[in-house]
Parts: structure tokens; C-alpha cells; sequence
């Protein structure tokens, strides 16, 4: 029987050689069939291309036989796969049917096949068969001298049509190597909607050729070029991905309005009158690019003419560079209140009959939809845009929840009801620095909401969203990745995949992987820990980043002030992430501790409360030579000092007070140092 | 009595409160005076520019603040410097006299004087205030709570005028980033003269906006377009460090041909005429990218018109975007063969009297002169175009020496006698993979040669190449820095300056500050020790590179052949460098016990000996998982059972036979595995 069992979404095989739960592929397929036996790689192996693709396969193959012998050293003899038909009896045959386009609602399915003789992938468009390559690349294995591919059987295809990142570049600028370098790693995980947040009120990240005060005077000298912008967008279709263009309006419209303050709606002052042209000064005050974080009371005046000229020439001059359909105009957090404190704006609502400023917004983002119509881009926005008349083209994204003090989900349960298409970050902001577990069982259609067909089709699917106040090119990818692969699963797989330790085991070789895309997550953490140990040995200070994790839901920045824009981003805090290894760890070992006695157990976690207690004096060694070890020592003491008297009690070798040791548990909840808190606390005062 | 001694060069001061010899600078200053105290810094530290410099000093003072924030975690407050004498009070004051001009020639002069209340630059140009400010940098002292600078005078000017790095981005293409970070790392330790060989006959890497068939057909699309060109001109400005860019003709000349075959020298096989236009099909052989290393036939016909119309429209579009005043047109390494084999060619060699190829090859040059002389630059190329014909306006690069059967610098002298100014690159080819101690001992100015000042002064000092045979964006850094520092200093500081051990210890804290600058030669060997690893602990492998050495003088690919362009280089070669860090530390450790046999001194030549024994049994559990280890086991059983046969010597537990032990010591001399050596076997068989 060659077909031993047909397996879905997860479990293993009895008797083959391989099992389903040993593959760590993500996102997970849609089918999978295992079978017994293998394919062995050598230097011989072969890409051939056959069918209607589109170009880009060429290249998505050499790039796929360039990873494989990097990771093989098999010194491949293919070099460039640049022609159809080229090896016809090559190992792995590619077939697709036609070339897919970039964007919604496009053939990503594939099939893929590997037998003991070599591999085919049938794909409808060449999208697919890139997406089957990087199933292939996920299923390689290894024994002592060679790689080899399990026999296998997929049929995949995705359960959303957008899988999203967005990256903030305005608040800190990102370069271009940067927002490649994380194409390709959402190419890895099947992703196809790169969102591009280009202006903030911290700046504006786009050459302008007609309008060159936008980065004269509002980008600090970074931003893209108009070139790097179409090379960026071309990188992205070559691996099926679709960029949106973000510029926020009427809010966060700082730097728009430090370069053209004449369309900003506040009042000013009329003592201002000292200068000679009264006229003219009188009626523009200033504004300067914003160096804090946080909402600001900047907004563009929906009243005044000139806004919609401007607005209508920069849309003339940004959408030509992006290729896909949509265009994110933000809307979200507008104060509006120079719009309260404006006559001129309170009489135009009253002339045009507007209640409220919903309805001016209203007024407003309406204007914009034929100016991005005529470029054939169909309006997005943050879900405040979503009131009353608001047009049923728009896009909305939703992003509020249990934070801003609504139910997580819920302008996208409305949207989709209310006849608009939708996608969701609530639940995908990857900012917040909470555990990978909470993103990835945030599904965007939620068990306990009825909804029909029409409205469930509404549902496009969700982004993960990078807002960038506390992260430089140094550290960004550390906070995208590998967390994003684990939404990137929620929005390809079946809605039934939620293994938390499948998800978590998978995890760690995908982001392992990840690095031969040159996704810096893990390198870069030992340059941030040399420059804290001022080149001295990091050991210590990564085994206690280990068990550290930065403060949650911006309680890092919590005034916004704190971090400014320039603001050092090379700190413990900075290498701490989200699901920090030992904690993780520590809280699987104190369970089956607390479960059973047994002297394996103990081991186990007295284990730990050794470690570190060794941590603090070497960091206490270290800090001798390091000023940037002294804000931690506060937090390794406390640990190490709870650690103490946790041996104590557990290794029964002395009496101990109970209010003295609970005392001391409660300090490693301290909030207070180095903005970084300790993830084992809770799993201590379990020992308690 | 304030100033307690007067230090030239090096040394240190009794009862000082820092010794010149703590000093990490590199390139060390001209003339250094310490003095007894500290200026402290803390957040409120600002910077203020006064004087008449160019604006790029701005940049340059917002990037030294990050830089210094980055490390100190002070929160510094200034945020951007962006205009003259903003915080007259500020504790660093820079005064530039006028703008510098990017070039050579140019005042990069500084004085620094560091007191308890502040910091002052005072520089003819701002070129000499921006270097100031890298030594401000490297001058950073802690304790183990504060940042500080130690009271010092600086006064400080290069001794040559060009201190050059040459990236060859035809072999394997750097992208931007590579160059950009690279460009950051040579303004750290002063050089000025980025040298880009950007054609070579694996690859043409201009756009052409005229002859778009050159990237089309001859750069596999990886390729600067002159947009990023001129930004990396301008970014290379910005740091005072001029870019000359190289063509490489009438030889190496593959990519040219695969473009524009018309103009090869190659002749036809007349059985080719089996196209219908016999005449100009017959005329034309076909040439394609070359995907091996080496030195190739394929070489430009100087007899045809048509060469000459070409290569003047290329200087028309490629002159314009560069704006330093030298432009590099290779013409090493060219065979003539093709020009032998060629009647017409030697047809015309006869009628304009043309004696050999030599003479032949400096008609060819010669025609590019006033080529260049039309776009205001000047000629410079590698030595063999130093012929008798040849114009004295040619600037000489001489490059050749023992590897190639000639004197160390034997042209550099010829050429300065010979009234050329002249670059010396003999003994700085960093990708030969020897002792940075070779490069840093090899002076452009040899003692023993009689100059003239005048002869002197044309040479205008040296540059270290690196060709890409064997590095990718991946590796490139590693094999570029530290060790170009080195020559950086060779080419800055007095000739005095010699002392290895004072080279090596400084060149530690260089390394580990070059990460600050997005250097990867310490992040990426982590990288790829984790692809080797297969994601296991990479501790074993990184120790065991610290005793093994890359193949030297292109030993690793003798036949040009076993690693093609796209071959993998992924490897454990990639990792290793020269001068490991143990082998260096074993021979002190050798030398020192064989002078005395003390405990102690036996300790740590044993230490190493178990160290080495521990990394087999390791590598083997490893390579049980990964099978990039096993080309390594050879290499490691060979370390391992010389060691264990020395340790029975050493510890006198055991008679050892001398001839078995010989034997062992004598295999890890081997350079057949993995393409490295081990560099531990001349302190080995010291221990026989």
C-alpha cells in the first residue's frame, strides 16, 4: 500500500519514516499525504520550467537553487534558471498554467509531489508554484552525510486573500535593505500585502519631485526615492506581492503640515502681526516636524480648497509608482480639535451642513476617492473612517479593541455586515510586545459570530502591523520576526490549526531559516549585547535576556516622550523579546514540578534558580567595566535573591520565611527597571 | 606642571591617569599629549559648529552624537545638528575654517584638545573636523558608571594623500548597503579614495541608459543604476572620500564582449557562415559571462573603429556621475592572444608601426585620454599600462610583486622615477587571506630605496583591494575589516608607527567598534556557523575556527574553476580568517613554555592541547546532524590525535614515539579538507 494515510492539518503516521508533526513547515498546508521513502539531493539536481508563467519564475527558481546549495553545499551545477524547458529531465519540474498577477483574489494554489525519483509542483500561476518552492525548502531534511526530501503529497491553497505586514518607515525611517530583506521573509511564509506606512506626523518618506518641501523640510533627509519606490514594488511583484501606499490624513499630519503649513487647520494667533506682510503671515502658522510619540493635534483644514489641490497633485505623483490597487489614506485618530477651535472650519460645517466632525471627516476622505479613482486605486483607511456615508468601495481596517476600550474585532464584524471589505490588525500589533500565542489565535472570523456567506467574503483577512516609535533598522526585524510567521499561518491555514506547541516547535526552525534571507533577528542581538558588555563576554547578559521581556503595550514610551525619535535604541530592553526562551521553559518545568515531586523535576527548576543566581554575579562582574549592565543589576538581585531562598525552601535545607520569600517574588514584578520586566514571575509565586 | 610629557607616536606617562598605550586610536595620531584629568560626559553634552565649513559637517556631527548615544545610553538631548553656532555654550566646539573639497591634496588636518570643561576642533577644513570627530569617538573611556574622555592634546594630519579601499562588485555584485557601510568603516579609520572596479568578465554593473544591452546581456540584472550611483558618490562625499570608478579594458573584457561582441578580437571560424548574412555574421564571434575566475582571452580589438566610438560613449554617460577627478581603466592582465591569432589586428599593428603587443595595448590607452580629459578626469591604471608611450598624466597602480615573479613595489618606484604619480597596491590584497602583520609591514615608501622628494611626492599612497572571487554581501566584510584598518594606519600615521603587539591589541577594540557602523564580520560568521550547525550549539565550530585559516594566495579555487560565481560560499572556509584568534594566542603560549617550563607556562599550552581534544568528540556528536561538518572531521581528528600524543609528551604520563608523534603533527599540515589550513602547525612541530 503506497498511500499509507491521508492526513489533514496535523497528527502523524504509524510505520512511516517520516511524520507530519516532525515537518516544520509554516504556514501549515491544507492537505498533506506522506508516504515512505525519500529523494536525495545531489549536485546534479535540476530546476525545469515549463507552461505559460510569468518571468518572474526564473528568478524565483535561481534564488530557490542559490538557498539550497547554501544550505547543502552541494556546489549545485545549475547556475541561473533564466529559459522555459531549459533541463527537460531536470528532478524538479515546475508546470504552470499561466502568469499569475499580483493582488486579491489571484490563484495562489499548488500542488506539489515528491516521489523517490524527483519533484513536480502543478501550479494554475507561476504565484503558486513560488509558494510550493518554499514548501520545498521547508521540507528539507538532513541525516549525518546527506539532504533528502520526505515523500510527500501537498494540495495547499490559502484560507484569506490578504496576508499582511505592515511597516511603519515615518516614525523611524527604514532603508531599502531593510524593507527588502523583509519581502523576502514574508515571501517565506506566503504572504502577499506589503503595507507601506510612508508619512506620520514624525515624517514624510517619499521624494517628491514637484513638491520637494515634503522632504526638504519634513524628512530629516530619509526618505525613498521615487526610483527606490518602483524597485521596491517591482522586488515585491517578483515575489506576488502587492504594496499599498499609507499617507495618513487628515491626522497625523505633522510633517505634511511643517511643509505646507497653509493647509493646516489651526488658528492663529493674531498678536503674530509683527511681521510685514500681515496678510500673508497672519494666516499660516507654524508647524515642525514632531519628535515625540504619541496622537497630535496637527489635521488638515477640510475647508480650505487648496488642501484638495494639494492632496490631488500628490496623489498624481505618488499613486503612478505602486502597481496594486489600493491606497491606505490612515483617517485614524484625528482629534479634531483645531477643527473645534477653527471659525472658519465651524462655518464651513454649518454652510455644508455637516453635524459633527465624523461628518467633516467624512466630507473630506469622500474628496479623495476620486482622486485616487483616477489612477485606478480603489480608498483605504483605518476603521475611523468607516461612518454613516461613507462610500462602500472604501477598504476598512480595523484596528481598535480591548485597548482603545471596544471588542476586539468589531468594526470588522461591522464593516463586513455593513457591505464593506475588510481586513484585521486588531490582535496583529506586533508593537505591543505580547506573546506570539495571543496573535496566532486571533482569527479574523470569529466562531461565535454569525455571518453569511456574502459578508464572510468581505473578509479579505488580516496584516500584522510593525508601528516603529521604538525600533531602528537594528532591531526592527526582531520584533516582525519569526512572530509574523505565526500569523502568516492564521491567514493561510485552516481555521482548525491552533497547536500552540506545534506552532511554537515549528517556530523555532522557521526562524532559523529565516536568517538566509537575511532577516537580522538573531544576529543582531549579540551586536546589541557587545555594545551593552563593552566587548566583553555576552554570555550572562543573554541568558538573563532569556528570561526578561520588554514592558507590554507601550508602557515602555508611555508618555511618548520618553523615546524621542532620536533616542538610543541599543539597550537590554532593545534585545528582549516577546516569549522569552527560558521563561517559556521555566513555566513548563515548575508545572510538571508542582505536578510530581519527583527529583527530576526539582532538578529541573532548581536548575534555573542556580542559573541565576550565577547570571547576577557575572553581571555584577561585567557592570565593573560596562556602564550599560547598571540598570539591569536592580532586576537580576531581585531574581537572584528570590532564587535564594526558593533553593531553600525547595532543597529543604534551611527554614524559610514565607512573607520574606513572597516579598522578594513580589519585587521580580517590578516593572521599574531597564523597561524590562521578568517573565518568570508568575511561574515563581506558583512556588510560592 | 599641567602638561606632564610630550608623547610622539607611542609610549605612555608615568603617574598619568590613562597611559597613551590604553589608547585604542587607528590610525594612531601624529602627536598626542596626555594630560592628567577627565571631561565627563552626560546627557546634556552638545555639539556646536562655527566657521566656514561645508555642510556635510551637519551630517556628519548628528551622526557622531547617535553614534555616541548608541553607546552610552545617555539620552543625549541634542537631536540633529543642522546649522552654524546653535548652542554657543555647547562642551564640544568645532571650528572649520572653510570647506573641504573631497580629493586629494586637500587639508584633513585637525587638532583636538580635550580639557575637564569641554572639547575643541579646530580644522582648516571640515574633512580634518570629521576625522577629529572619529578620534573623539575612539577616545571614549568608561568605569563602571560613567562615560568619559581623557584631557587630551591632538594635533594630526595624514602622511599620504590617498588611502584607498578598492571593492570589486563585478565578480560577485555588493549591493548599495555593502558599500554604504563599507564607506562608513573607511571614513572610522580616515582613508578617502573608494575604488570601484564595477566591470570585469564576470559581469557589468553600470546602467546605461544609451546601451541598455550591457545589464541585459552581462550582469545577470545585478547592477548599480546611476541613481544609486550617484547617491553612493555623494554618501562617499558626505565622509570626504572620493570614488574613482574602474572600467577594466582592453582584457577582462568578457561582460564588454557578451554586450557588444562587434568590438572582440576574437576571429571567426569562416565554417560559421552558415547564416543568411554571411559578411556580418561572419565578422562577429559570440562571447558569454564568464563563470569562473581567473584570467581570460576574450580582449577589446584596438584596431576597430568601433571600439573607440563605444568606449567614448560610455565615459559620456559613466564620467558625468562621478565627481572625483581620477578614472580607472583597468588594462591588467591582458593575454593578446586573441590580437595574435588576428590578421587584421596584426595588419594594423604593421601599418602604424606598432612593435609588439606592449606597444600595441598603449596605442589602445592612449586613445581614452582625451576621452576622459573631455569629462575634466584623469587616467589611472593598473601597471602594466606604464609601457614607454605612455602619457605621464597616467596615474600608475602598482599592484604586482613575488606572487607574480616580480620585487615587492618594484613598479611603484619605476613609476615614480619615471615622473608617474603612483598608488601602491602590492602587499595590501586583502583577499590573499595572509597576516594583516604582512600588510601592515609593507610601507609605500621602502627604506632602502633612494627617492627624491620630489619622486616622493608622486607616490601618493596606497589602497587595499579586494576582489570578489570568494565573498559575497555575506562574507565581504569579514574579509575586508578588521584588517584594513591596519593599512589604514600604514597610510596615515609616521612610518615609526611598526610596533604588532601594540597593532593587534588595538585592532581588538577597532573590530568590536566597527559593528556600531553595520560592519558584519562579527555577526555573519554567527550566521553561518548556524547554517553548518544545522541549528545545533555553534560553540565547538566557532572554537575550532579560531585555529583554522582559509587557504592562502588563492589556493582555495588554484584552478579558478571549483567555485563559479554562484557556487556556495557558505562554508566553513567563510568563516575562518586570518590571523585566528587561538593560533596567535597558542604560538605566545608555545614560545613562552619552551623559554620556561614552568607550571604555569605548561597550563596553557596544555589548556589548548584538551581544548582542541574536546572540539572532535564535539564536532563528531554535532556532524551527526549536519552534514557540512563532516568535511571538517579530517581536520579536527588530525588536531586531536596530535594533541593528545603531546599531551602524553608534555604531562610525561607516557613514552611517546617521536616518529608516530612527528607523523601526526606533520597531517595537520594538511590544506586538503574544507579549504582551510590549520594555523596551529608551526607552534605544533615547535613542540616535538
Amino acid at each position: 500500500m503506497k498511500y499509507i494515510l491521508i492526513l489533514l492539518f496535523s497528527g502523524f503516521v504509524a510505520n512511516a519514516q517520516i511524520k507530519t508533526t516532525s515537518l516544520d513547515l509554516m504556514p501549515w498546508p491544507q492537505k498533506i499525504e506522506m508516504k515512505s521513502g525519500t529523494f536525495t539531493l545531489d549536485k546534479n539536481f535540476k530546476v525545469n520550467i515549463k507552461g505559460q508563467p510569468d518571468a518572474r519564475i526564473f528568478q524565483a527558481a535561481t534564488h530557490f537553487l542559490r538557498r539550497l546549495d547554501g544550505r547543502t553545499g552541494l556546489f549545485l551545477e545549475q547556475g541561473f534558471v533564466t529559459k522555459e524547458n531549459e533541463f527537460p529531465t531536470a528532478s524538479l519540474q515546475i508546470n504552470c498554467a499561466k502568469a499569475g498577477k499580483t493582488g486579491l483574489y489571484e490563484d495562489e494554489s499548488y500542488q506539489l509531489e515528491i516521489q523517490s525519483t524527483g519533484i513536480t509542483i502543478n501550479a494554475t500561476s507561476d504565484l503558486g508554484a513560488i509558494h510550493a518552492l518554499e514548501t520545498v525548502l521547508q521540507l528539507l531534511q538532513n541525516n549525518a552525510s546527506s539532504f533528502y526530501f520526505p515523500m510527500v503529497s501537498i494540495t495547499d491553497f490559502p484560507r484569506f486573500t490578504w496576508r499582511g505586514l505592515m511597516i511603519d518607515a515615518a516614525r523611524h525611517f527604514q532603508p531599502v535593505d531593510v524593507i527588502k530583506r523583509n519581502l523576502d521573509a514574508m515571501a517565506a511564509v506566503k504572504m502577499n500585502v506589503f503595507h507601506w506606512h510612508l508619512v506620520d506626523d514624525q515624517g514624510w518618506r517619499i521624494e517628491m519631485k514637484k513638491h520637494p518641501r515634503f522632504t526638504e523640510l519634513a524628512s530629516d533627509g530619509d526618505y525613498y526615492t521615487q526610483e527606490e519606490i518602483k524597485d521596491i514594488v517591482k522586488y515585491a511583484d517578483q515575489r506576488g506581492i502587492m504594496v499599498i501606499p499609507e499617507i495618513d490624513v487628515p491626522g497625523h499630519a505633522t510633517a505634511i503640515l511643517t511643509a505646507y503649513p497653509e493647509i493646516g487647520s489651526k488658528v492663529v494667533n493674531s498678536n503674530a502681526n509683527f511681521l510685514e506682510n500681515k496678510t500673508q503671515t497672519s494666516t499660516i502658522a507654524p508647524y515642525s516636524l514632531e519628535r515625540n510619540s504619541g496622537i497630535f493635534t496637527p489635521t488638515i483644514d477640510p475647508s480650505n480648497p487648496r488642501t484638495y489641490e494639494l492632496l490631488s497633485e500628490i496623489f498624481d505623483e505618488v499613486c503612478p509608482l505602486f502597481s496594486g490597487k489600493y491606497f491606505h489614506i490612515g483617517g485614524d485618530e484625528n482629534e479634531g480639535k483645531d477643527w473645534d477651535a477653527n471659525p472658519k472650519i465651524q462655518a464651513f460645517m454649518k454652510k455644508n451642513k455637516l453635524a459633527n466632525n465624523h461628518e467633516l471627516q467624512t466630507y473630506f476622505t469622500m474628496q479623495l476617492i476620486p482622486m485616487l479613482k483616477k489612477h485606478q486605486k480603489e480608498l483605504m483607511g483605518w476603521e475611523e473612517i468607516m461612518t454613516k456615508n461613507m462610500s462602500k468601495e472604501a477598504v476598512i481596517h480595523s484596528w481598535r479593541g480591548p485597548n482603545e476600550g471596544l471588542l476586539s474585532g468589531q468594526s470588522l464584524v461591522i464593516a463586513a455586515k455593513s457591505g464593506y471589505k475588510t481586513v484585521l490588525s486588531n490582535g496583529y500589533y506586533i508593537d505591543l510586545m505580547q506573546s506570539v500565542a495571543d496573535h496566532y489565535l486571533n482569527d479574523p472570523i470569529a466562531k461565535n459570530i454569525a455571518l453569511t456567506s456574502e459578508e464572510r467574503a468581505r473578509i479579505l483577512g488580516g496584516e500584522a502591523v510593525m508601528w516603529s516609535e521604538l525600533v531602528t533598522p537594528l532591531t526592527i526585524d526582531s520584533r516582525i520576526w519569526p512572530r509574523t510567521a505565526a500569523i502568516a499561518e492564521r491567514l493561510w491555514s485552516d481555521a482548525a490549526i491552533t497547536d500552540l506547541s506545534s506552532l511554537r516547535k515549528r517556530l523555532k526552525t522557521i526562524s532559523f531559516r529565516l536568517e538566509e534571507l537575511g532577516i537580522t533577528h538573531l544576529k543582531n542581538k549579540d551586536v546589541i549585547l557587545r555594545n551593552i558588555s563593552n566587548n566583553q563576554k555576552t554570555e550572562a547578559l543573554e541568558d538573563f535576556s532569556k528570561i526578561c521581556e520588554p514592558l507590554k503595550i507601550y508602557t515602555r514610551n508611555s508618555e511618548g516622550t520618553e523615546y524621542k525619535v532620536y533616542s538610543p535604541l541599543t539597550l537590554f530592553a532593545d534585545v528582549c523579546t516577546p516569549d522569552a526562551e527560558d521563561a517559556v521553559a521555566f513555566e513548563v518545568a515548575v508545572n510538571q514540578y508542582l505536578e510530581n515531586k519527583s527529583p527530576e523535576n526539582q532538578n529541573r527548576v532548581t536548575d534555573f534558580l542556580k542559573k541565576w543566581i550565577e547570571i547576577n554575579s557575572k553581571l555584577i562582574a561585567l557592570s565593573s567595566n560596562a556602564p550599560l549592565i547598571q540598570p539591569i543589576l536592580p532586576l537580576s538581585k531581585n531574581i537572584s535573591e528570590a532564587s535564594q531562598q526558593l533553593l531553600l525552601k525547595i532543597e529543604k535545607k534551611q527554614a524559610v520565611n514565607t512573607a520574606i520569600l513572597s516579598d522578594l517574588i513580589e519585587q521580580c514584578n517590578s516593572k521599574k527597571y531597564a523597561d524590562v520586566e521578568l517573565a518568570v514571575y508568575s511561574s515563581l509565586i506558583k512556588l510560592l
